[in-house]
């Protein structure tokens, strides 16, 4: 794009000022300017406001014909708490391919969780001079895809319980004709979701006063095994008071109590529906095969036998579209699914891929990020996302810190808002070399996909040349394609103009078919097992929770699925203070679920918290409104 | 607005098809040409798709100078289960003054709450040929601020207990250094929102460091008593199971555990905040100042004690400019915040209707709704709403539906989604008139205010013409300025055209001032006493639990705010099957609970559910997409 007209030069201070005051400086353009660039018309996309729009899925109709651009996964080494800039490599990548490369490109990013905005972390649009803006915008609300999920999920959690309390008090016939009231003329009938849930039972009468009392009773009567109900409630906010809760104490509900809890909004089954969905048709289908739980004979309720699939894809219809917005340099962003890989599969969306790659074409360049380290993003993204979307990247960068891989090499612990050890902050060649094994396991790992892996070593003005250069050798070594220092924060695209031509030249040097870590005729633990190997243990051991769980869901049908492990993202094994590359261990396997609208089984390894906490002074404290300017301040 | 370019004629069909069958057979304008026929130029709104906007605050600034048009109310009689078609005439009613009447002409609604939607009720955007549309986007998630209302509240809901929480286990220095951490000079500061608490506490001193260890104490612990939290959650989903919960209950909360629940979103006090705002900084002063408990010595605990009212801005920054729709006859509608005024105070923001009174201008007409029946919607709109707003209506529209008359006269009891008797649907004039002492009541109470009374008869198929002519008579005796049959319902705002000419005759032919029901300078409880006399209750009975509550606001200086009655829309009285005009009854406030930051005392009139629950059928049974052409279907 260097006839581009949306792109802007920077203008670069040093040291880098804050995030929101880099992102306030720059003067976005109207959204409108940068669909144009990307031959979008406006019937294409709807604003929501002046710098957002959501791109509708119809443009994947007129853009079938043409080819794909490159297809580039961004992941990580194993991370710090304080995260190593996986998202703002991805935005400076892309800022060097589309500003200085002249290279037609579109980043897909996720959509950040409004917890960790207001808790420790701060928002995800990058940082420094490598950010999405308008930076609040991205970061708060969005264009409301969290909150229907939020609200989606929890009409079927709603559904759930008060079905279970209804069965409780009425008799079949009863159930049958609240479920078909009678019309103005007195007839009752089925509706449409009604005759899904007849064809999963093998009933194909048509009126419901033809049932005998045992198809009523199949009908009519979920009979839900309160205890295998899987279907939590979600809201995204860290709100850790909300783990473990006993819901239904009303005197209404009339003791019908339950344990049950929150997950934090990303972490539910349809935010990983719609990463992984392909048309609003598909995703009728996923949202309507959710599975809830099991009757009490043990059969798999799904949101359709709840006659709310169709209210939750009213609910997601215009979550589907992905949201358009724009680097500080003025290069597309689609912004679309949630993070949080290490409970969620925390990949940006098949959709927002799919119409990413016909829009740039053969020869362009759209830029994925997969969530945290490339053990469990990367590996989520090729053997689930690519399985299920059909397409085909070309090359994976690992972005790698000095300070990462210092911890890595036996530094001490960091820790999310205390002060960094000294051992980060000076020269120290040995620490990093010794961290480089855990490097070296990613690359091989991704490698074996078939794709080229360049990685990124994302340079703090701490770093030293040795250090650097120590990465750099020991990334060659271990297969990389190639290793670039890069400094996308400082410097904004200029800073990677580097990785953008390594990245240019990786794409246009594969030599491989994509190949998948294992295959879906497997069984489950087999697939597990082969996702174990590559973490480095030596063997998995199943609760027998795990075992009763992977027993159910053969039995049920489900065992052609690929997995989605949750494990912690700070460590190749399931202990988050294991760094480097460890082996040898026996991976514990304490609860197996299933999202079977979404498609994948996911193995809990050890324990893993899906609601996080707040501390005792969250970033909320700093956030405000300037009430003059209406700007919003304090937000990192 | 006989000149204007949106106003689209109607072609009616009988007998009237189905709400969204004509709602889709209408394609709407593009949002900006309602925005242009108001005279808004692109930079006061932001779009959001095709066919809504969000009108930006600062329109208020530039049309300051201008005058402002006619205020028009709309509150109705007490109501069946089905309603009254409250929302139907005020939009059939703006139709017809805009569409037939040649008067510019705003309608200002409350977005619906999508638990209704999905549940019992179905959507809130009229009905027939008088509805806002598109009416699935009015019905769903619209802009997203009941969303941000959900989020905001959560967020405060979670700093709460974690709060709680990190003081138990934290020495008061502990916990001035958390909050206050060391820079990387290694030297510790107050931001802004603890200058905020600081300044509360009578403490002048600038730096953590002066601090006495009393001084600490009182600035680092908010010693929360867990037992005077009234903050509760919300959720915008009618689930029942929530209403009554045990929160903390996970290892990591170490036995934290505590009763709390959650409500329906339209219930929490950020949604009152937002109706009665006047401006950005205004809301971020309420929002700040909304008390969510005492500390164990007695002190009431707000929002920016615990350092969030910066936060809760930022996520109600948008959700405060009001969303831009039209009617099915091209008439502009604002739609800004929610209903319920039993558990609320249910009506449409301050915001929206001084834009509006400002955009239509002198001869223009602003018809605003008010929740349920006039007892509880249009009293709150006098003594709360307009006391805030500075605002003065000229005329109050009362519905009056002969369904609902026969109900007050003694018909028999009307259920949703069971078939009306016959007493309804045959002549019964006597019925009628035994029942128009409801109305009575209603219209005198309303002129009490100083406004004209007009009764608009929302006329069905059913009626007979000496019913409703019965209507008429009982309605001039009682007071009433007007009393019209309206068949806008069927026949659009042609059919309201006789109620528009009323309406205008009323707000041109107003001889008295504004006056309110009580003034504010006397105690909560004769406060209460004056509504409860209104009502017909010969007097109040207090709870145990509600003295203690008036003392102890009373104490804490806010006695001289206005009171909003939580009580059933379904009588006079606090018993719902108290038809009629009851009198003579002794009105029971069961508890009082304040909402600072929003402004008013709410006392709880017998038992009140603050969390809808779902039928057996809910109406997501019916709601799906047709995949292929993206439209909704089945949405009531």
């Amino acid at each position: 794009m260097g006839s581009s007209n949306t792109v802007r030069k920077l203008q670069v201070v040093s040291p880098v000022p804050a995030d929101i005051d880099i992102a306030n400086s720059v003067q976005p353009l109207h959204i409108s300017e940068i669909a144009q660039e990307l031959n979008l018309s406006p019937n294409h996309y709807d604003l929501y406001g002046k710098y957002k729009a959501k791109v509708l899925l119809s443009v994947l109709d007129e853009v079938k014909g043409g080819g794909d651009g490159y297809y580039v996964v961004v992941g990580g080494i194993t991370p710090t708490p304080l995260g190593e800039g996986k998202s703002t490599t991805t935005v400076g990548l892309c800022q060097a391919l589309g500003a200085f490369l002249d290279k037609k490109v579109v980043t897909c990013l996720r959509q950040p969780s409004q917890g960790p905005t207001f808790g420790i972390k701060g928002g995800a649009a990058g940082g420094g001079y490598s950010q999405v803006i308008p930076m609040d915008e991205f970061n708060l609300h969005l264009t409301g895809d969290i909150h229907a999920i939020t609200a989606a999920n929890n009409l079927l959690a709603a559904a759930i319980d008060t079905r279970v309390f209804h069965e409780s008090t009425q008799s079949d016939r009863a159930l049958l004709n609240r479920l078909c009231p009678p019309n103005k003329e007195g007839k009752r009938s089925f509706n449409d979701i009604m005759f899904r849930r007849l064809k999963k039972l093998g009933i194909s009468k048509t009126k419901p006063e033809d049932l005998t009392p045992q198809e009523v009773k199949k009908f009519a009567r979920l009979d839900i095994d309160s205890d295998s109900i899987t279907w939590r409630r979600v809201m995204d906010v860290n709100d850790r008071f909300l783990r473990k809760i006993t819901i239904g104490q009303g005197p209404e509900e009339k003791g019908m109590v339950r344990e049950t809890g929150f997950d934090i909004s990303v972490a539910s089954e349809i935010m990983a529906v719609l990463a992984l969905t392909t048309s609003l048709a598909d995703m009728r289908e996923r949202l309507g095969n959710m599975v809830i739980g099991n009757s009490k004979a043990g059969e798999p309720i799904t949101a359709d036998d709840l006659g709310v699939g169709g209210a939750l894809t009213v609910l997601m219809k215009d979550a589907i579209n992905p949201t358009l917005m724009q680097t500080l340099e003025g290069t597309p962003v689609l912004v679309h699914a949630g993070p949080f890989a290490n409970i969620a599969h925390g990949n940006s969306s098949v959709v927002a891929d799919k119409i990413a790659l016909k829009l740039v074409g053969p020869g362009g360049f759209v830029v994925t990020e997969a969530g945290f380290g490339a053990d469990i993003g990367t590996e989520k993204f090729m053997n689930i996302k690519c399985r299920y979307s059909g397409l085909t990247p070309q090359c994976a960068v690992i972005v790698a810190t000095i300070r990462a891989l210092k911890m890595h090499g036996g530094g001490p612990e960091v820790v999310a808002g205390k002060p960094l050890d000294r051992a980060y902050l000076t020269e120290n060649v040995a620490l990093v070399e010794a961290g480089c094994v855990n490097l070296a396991r990613h690359i091989s790992n991704t490698k074996a996909y078939g794709v080229n892996v360049v990685v990124a070593i994302n340079m703090f003005s701490t770093d030293s040349q040795a250090e650097l250069n120590a990465v750099r050798t020991a990334a060659i070594s271990a297969g990389a394609f190639d290793a670039v220092i890069c400094t996308h924060h400082a410097h904004g695209g200029k800073g990677a103009v580097d990785l953008g031509i390594a990245v240019q030249k990786a794409c246009e040097n594969v030599s491989q078919p994509l190949k998948f870590l294992y295959p879906l005729d497997i069984s489950i633990k087999e697939k597990i097992e082969a996702i174990a190997t590559s973490y480095g243990a030596s063997g998995v051991e199943y609760s027998e929770q795990a075992e009763k769980q992977i027993e159910m869901y053969s039995k049920q049908g489900f065992s052609t699925l690929p997995i989605c492990m949750a494990k912690t993202q700070y460590s190749f094994s399931h202990i988050p203070s294991e760094k480097g590359a460890p082996s040898g261990f026996v991976l514990p396997i304490r609860d197996v679920r299933a999202s079977i609208g979404a498609g994948f089984i996911y193995p809990l390894v050890g324990t893993m918290s899906t609601m996080p906490g707040l501390p005792t002074r969250p970033c909320f404290y700093d956030i405000d409104i300037d009430t003059t300017t209406g700007k919003v301040i304090g937000l990192s």
